[in-house]
């Protein structure tokens, strides 16, 4: 039996003691699996005295989880502690200098860092491994890095932020309008501290960038990332959506185009019968496209204490197997600046307008769309009471800078009551 | 840069020709994804001279696959011959004698014979890699073993026989009869040359008895498991089942209780509302269960060249970088010997009996159930022209043994125009 692999871990969130808690109740198993013990032997967090729910005191205990990274105590660094600058990012750089290998659930960091951690990690020849960064408890990150390291990926898209999800589902389901339901998720604890990173999108773009990188061989790249959060979205949104077919999700995609890196977080439009529209709550789902594999669908839970700790459990697991493998797939000085492009692929594009109720309206917008080379697929003028007429315009495909234009125009000529919206439809 | 990886294809149907296209096609992509070459320098197969779409002319032909596989000409064997004895098992063991690699389709062949084969490899310190065995494209034996290492799996479930599900969607979307249908998979080539591995369940368990092995930490245990196929399902039941709020999948469930192992491959009901419900064709998911990450589900292709040689490349690209890890997850020595239980879970059950359309027949069924202590959830008799009355019957959960024992004395009684049929109603 090998010598055993010793963990730090800083931050003992409900993640943080929840892998404590699987170290302590499945230690024969990982043993045989990993084929040498896999122990705790340092902890890091703000307050030692608060209490976790599993029992910390035989290990050694820093305030100072920069201290633990550079510790002998420990061979790998397990940043839970969240941010993506202060003392994670400190901490981390620390610990690649010290030579531990990485395990870090904190997309942020490595949406904003990403690229000169992975530098640096290879540099020093150890992992760093994110597992847990991306959709909870689903293995995306191995399946893009190593399971489809055959395939030129074509496309990834997903749902992987469960806060938006569960208030865009639990507004359908409830019948709630979009604020009731925002503080619902506040007092469930659903929100992050800023909740613009949840209902904003950013906290699932950042998620989507790491993947765009491992899939295109391109540099994290957040900055090129078009972000439009689920604000807007209304209850009578959802319904018409429903009443068309198609159910709104907060979805990212990404995708390499002629023109560049296209990368998206935006709400969209999916059709009744994909997978995607059958999620409910906070569950994700990861769709990759790869030119042998076809499409590649995965769900699970994408946030939690279990399926969080999971995921670091396996990054712990193929460390102390002796896993080494580029961070992002690739050698990180391999990965090539990402040229960011807008989208503009054809799509269908769905426009919800709430016209001004009196005559000639409809003919101003049809005209708009006809001056513009849109057509029109499908519309819905919804029954109402006021003297503002909801009305939904699916296309047939156009170019998005298309759409765009037509979009300005329309909401230029002052006939809406409400700002409108436009949602591009995918299939999936 | 790493010395090449030279790797030797035995068997080159539409899989191995797959394989040697994308080693040719994106050979610079992979050699900076694993950081080495990765080159075909060997190949086997029964006509030289065939066309399949790919120059092979560079490499050295070999007649005979067992002597590529001791030839100091690959590091990897790659085995896509198939059959679970012959020369694919005899070039298998021969590879990994002489200390190469091995990569493989071939579930029959490692659900005979995988606790040998795992014990040889491990003996040579070589990697016996099966991704492309199980569900095709999707990285379900990645998942288990790595992924979810963390985890103990609590129960695997799946559709992971496209033959049998193309067959069960077909006769409903064309309301053709199980014997048409039968005839077009047929034709189409969709059908093993023995058809009962598909339509028998036999492939499928095939598949199954690896992931349980996986899964439980337990030597392969093909006879162990239950197998039930297709053939006894109509076109009627189908449509019934869809009336009734479910759909038939061929469907492998494995998970141990305190009696044991419990492996079974079953038409069953699911749900419309399942994930499983919802797949069309070819399609193959796995539903993996474990006690941290709750529920993880994988859908992709379950076959064909590009998603099969999809997963090939990524057991060859874990190989190139130097990955090692337990064929089966924990060291096959250290494999239990599965103890098999007839599945006895509880759960609710749909008996499809064709009744004689005479006064009392029902009432001699319900004192059947009643009598076993079984309750009814719902019933329904469908119309019908002749004197045979289609009748479903959903009951309450009850224990397996108890409805085995309650439908034989249905069956014993003599009222039914048709052999019955029961079905396992499965809440994915």
């Amino acid at each position: 039996m090998s010598d055993a692999l010793k963990i730090g871990i800083a931050g003992l969130g409900t993640v943080g003691a929840g892998v404590a808690k699987i170290l302590r109740d499945h230690s024969e198993m990982l043993t045989l699996r990993a084929g040498k013990p896999i122990v705790i032997t340092a902890v890091s967090a703000r307050s030692r005295s608060k209490d976790r729910g599993v029992n910390l005191a035989a290990f050694e205990w820093f305030d100072d989880p920069v201290a633990m990274a550079k510790s002998d105590s420990i061979d790998v660094f397990v940043e839970l502690i969240g941010g993506e600058d202060g003392v994670a990012y400190a901490a981390t750089q620390a610990a690649i200098k010290a030579g531990k290998h990485v395990v870090t659930a904190n997309k942020a960091m490595l949406a904003m860092h990403g690229q000169p951690l992975a530098l640096a990690a290879e540099d020093a020849g150890v992992n760093l491994r994110f597992e847990a960064a991306v959709a909870g408890g689903i293995p995306i990150i191995k399946t893009l890095t190593e399971s489809l390291a055959g395939n030129k990926i074509e496309r990834v898209m997903g749902v992987m932020n469960g806060t938006c999800n569960y208030i865009l589902t639990r507004m359908e389901s409830a019948g709630l309008p979009y604020e009731d339901v925002f503080k619902e998720a506040d007092a469930l604890g659903y929100l992050e501290a800023d909740p613009n990173l949840d209902v904003g999108g950013i906290d699932a773009a950042h998620k989507l960038v790491l993947l765009s990188s491992i899939a295109f061989g391109t540099q994290v790249d957040f900055a090129g990332a078009e972000l439009e959060g689920i604000g807007q979205v209304t209850i009578n949104d959802i319904h018409h959506a429903r009443d068309m077919g198609f159910r709104i999700k907060l979805l990212g995609l990404a995708q390499m185009t002629d023109a560049g890196l296209e990368q998206s977080m935006r709400p969209c439009l999916v059709p009744n019968s994909s997978p995607l529209a059958q999620l409910e709550g906070g569950t994700n789902m990861v769709v990759v496209e790869g030119d042998q594999v076809g499409q590649i669908v995965l769900r699970g839970a994408g946030a939690g204490e279990g399926p969080t700790a999971s995921a670091v459990l396996g990054d712990i697991m193929d460390i102390a197997r002796g896993l080494n493998i580029p961070v992002f797939g690739q050698p990180a000085n391999t990965l090539k600046a990402a040229k960011s492009a807008k989208p503009n692929g054809e799509s269908a594009y769905c426009l919800r307008l709430n016209l001004q109720d009196t005559p000639g309206i409809m003919a101003k917008v049809s005209t708009a769309l006809a001056d513009a080379g849109i057509s029109i697929d499908r519309m819905r003028q919804f029954s109402h009471e006021d003297t503002s007429a909801p009305v939904m315009i699916v296309t047939h495909p156009t170019k998005r800078a298309t759409i765009e234009a037509a979009f300005d125009v329309i909401t230029d000529m002052g006939i809406t009551t409400e700002p409108p919206l436009m949602l591009g439809i995918v299939e999936v």
